[in-house]
């Protein structure tokens, strides 16, 4: 079977041990972990428990990733900051910074912090989701390895670059449109590969300009450079493609350009003797405090309506439900909220691998039995 | 001939002359002729001179627009306002508004604005630009009549909604990426239409699942409600719609929440009797001043670094050149600023007829010799 379901606490107390035992400090672990195990309460299966292995604590013991954040603002202003994260928990520097924007939204109506030198921050979406539990539009973005062709173009140049909105609403959830500005992110296609399943064809060009489906080849093909990601609108222009192309630059923009960081083909993590090097990553972070113009309940009304009346719209035919952005994370999280985290088979045995390693033998999992 | 060009003087001067017979106060006209004419320099046909008189005009003279515009600021704090336009020109509530953000972005950082009871405001990368011009990213949209159908559904619920950024660079021009959060925007099917051009498949749906082709029949079965656009994406999942149709709702709330206004099926134009009406719409403006962050210059060469880099990668087969955002408008006006603004025969016609309708004996047009 190759599911497994963990429950939340067991799977909860185990992350946090390993990201102590990694040597992150308490605090924020309880800030790596709730992060992680996010992106899988939301049924986003890309950036959860299978990035745990390769994303961050491999990289940590390669020396590429510091468990210890040092979190430095550099510069600040009345609403703005710059803050360098020193190559530490790409989560701890996303937190951090969001609730110093929150913050500075909460005093003067707007908070915007550029981050620099940071790590992979996980979903972009849980720092939106921060800003909208205060009453806040939340918006941030983060670069990444190239991955996007330009419109017209082969190399893979831009990162995936999600440009993240949350927006709060008087319903059960808030609206979180958490997407990167390919048509699919690397996240998707990783998942894909551990699951043995293939990418759809018109999503990743090869240099050649044949498209490729084959999920593993594309992502060694998109660390090579020899396969892109096409952006949000398609190859070329037809379905406007240059507009998915065009917000992938301003994130990219907005991820280097506000604290002289790195980009593009700087983000490979790969040095020039070949060997892995630090991503330094960089991201911005943006909260709007909606009672700066309207009360608050009075905005949810109106956002909860607006989302209302779209689901309530004419269905296309074959199709019975119109969702809304963070409607399907949402339900996900419904749905397994009670039963725990569904992890494959290949997650299974990097978490048994990973508590050998740290001797926490206390843990036992669901799949062991 | 189809196409006709105008000296740029003399356009200018005639719709000064124009706005100002229609009973819009000198330094409103002075904006507003400048904002429909920026888009015509920047080779945007859809949204220059070919909507003088239906969108500007027609609508002064049926009283759903006011020429007169009283900019009232209804709420203030440090980096923020809403502001009410009172149904007055949109480009006036435009320009007024995104020099309040910039403003507040000069002492605070960041400045954002909501404008409510505004109108059509033209060319959403105008007021990007004039932030760019100030050493400020600009952040603006607009909502607008409800044309895209969301994910799965048929129903033309929301506006074309631009989400639109201007970032300063160290080259000839800003980066401004100006583009509707649908494939296309009815400015571009009305240009079409008049220029008796077909709209491409795929990106307009009929109720019952077909595709629309004919430029003049989608313009109509967009107001009708029986033909809807696709969202950014495309229709259904496979290539992402659901990205696209999230901007979309972004750019809907952030238009209209923020200051209670009317939303989607309240903008159609067309009141319960089946006349026509004001259209209420809903503008936001953001500024970031760059040096909040980092030294201008520092900024704009990253920035700069960027876009060359991205023009200069690899191209696909059958491609010579890659363009970045804003690119592509500049070099439309050095195409044409030292001969005039082209204008089509439909365009043509009603030049001439505003000329005769106000007595404007002095213009005589290059087309008309």
């Amino acid at each position: 079977m190759p599911y497994i379901s963990i429950p939340w606490d067991l799977i909860d107390s185990f992350i946090m041990d390993v990201f102590s035992g990694y040597g992150i400090p308490e605090e924020d672990a309880r800030i790596c972990a709730d992060v992680l195990l996010e992106s899988d309460r939301r049924g986003i299966e890309s950036h959860g428990l299978n990035r745990l292995k390769p994303i961050y604590l491999d990289r940590i013991k390669e020396n590429i990733q510091s468990p210890v954040t040092l979190f430095e603002v550099i510069k600040e202003g009345p609403a703005t900051a710059v803050v360098d994260g020193h190559d530490g928990m790409g989560q701890v520097v996303g937190v951090k910074s969001m609730r110093m924007a929150i913050a500075k939204a909460k005093r003067h109506g707007l908070g915007m912090v550029a981050a620099t030198n940071s790590t992979h921050y996980g979903i972009a979406g849980y720092y939106a989701t921060m800003a909208t539990e205060e009453g806040c539009i939340g918006i941030t973005g983060t670069n990444a390895r190239p991955s996007i062709a330009p419109t017209f173009g082969i190399d893979n140049m831009l990162g995936t670059n999600p440009l993240t909105f949350g927006i709060p609403t008087d319903e059960p959830f808030d609206f979180v449109l958490d997407c990167a500005t390919s048509i699919v992110q690397r996240g998707t296609i990783e998942a894909w590969a551990r699951n043995g399943l293939s990418t759809p064809e018109g999503t990743v060009i090869e240099e050649d300009g044949s498209p490729m489906t084959d999920s593993e080849e594309i992502l060694t093909a998109l660390v090579k450079g020899t396969a892109a990601l096409a952006p949000l609108g398609g190859i070329g222009e037809e379905l406007a493609g240059y507009k998915g192309y065009g917000y992938a630059t301003v994130v990219e923009i907005l991820c280097s350009a506000l604290q002289n960081g790195l980009f593009m083909k700087g983000l490979t993590g790969v040095g020039e003797d070949g060997g892995k090097r630090k991503f330094h990553l960089g991201h911005f972070f943006i909260a709007i405090d909606v009672e700066a113009f309207i009360p608050l309940e009075v905005f949810k009304k109106t956002a909860g309506d607006i989302l209302r009346a779209l689901r309530n719209s004419r269905k296309a035919p074959g199709h019975d439900r119109i969702y809304t952005a963070g409607e399907k994370e949402y339900l996900a999280w419904m749905e397994r909220k009670d039963t725990g985290v569904l992890v494959n088979e290949g997650v299974q045995r990097e978490l048994a691998a990973i508590r050998d390693e740290l001797g926490l033998t206390r843990y036992r999992f669901p799949f062991e039995d």
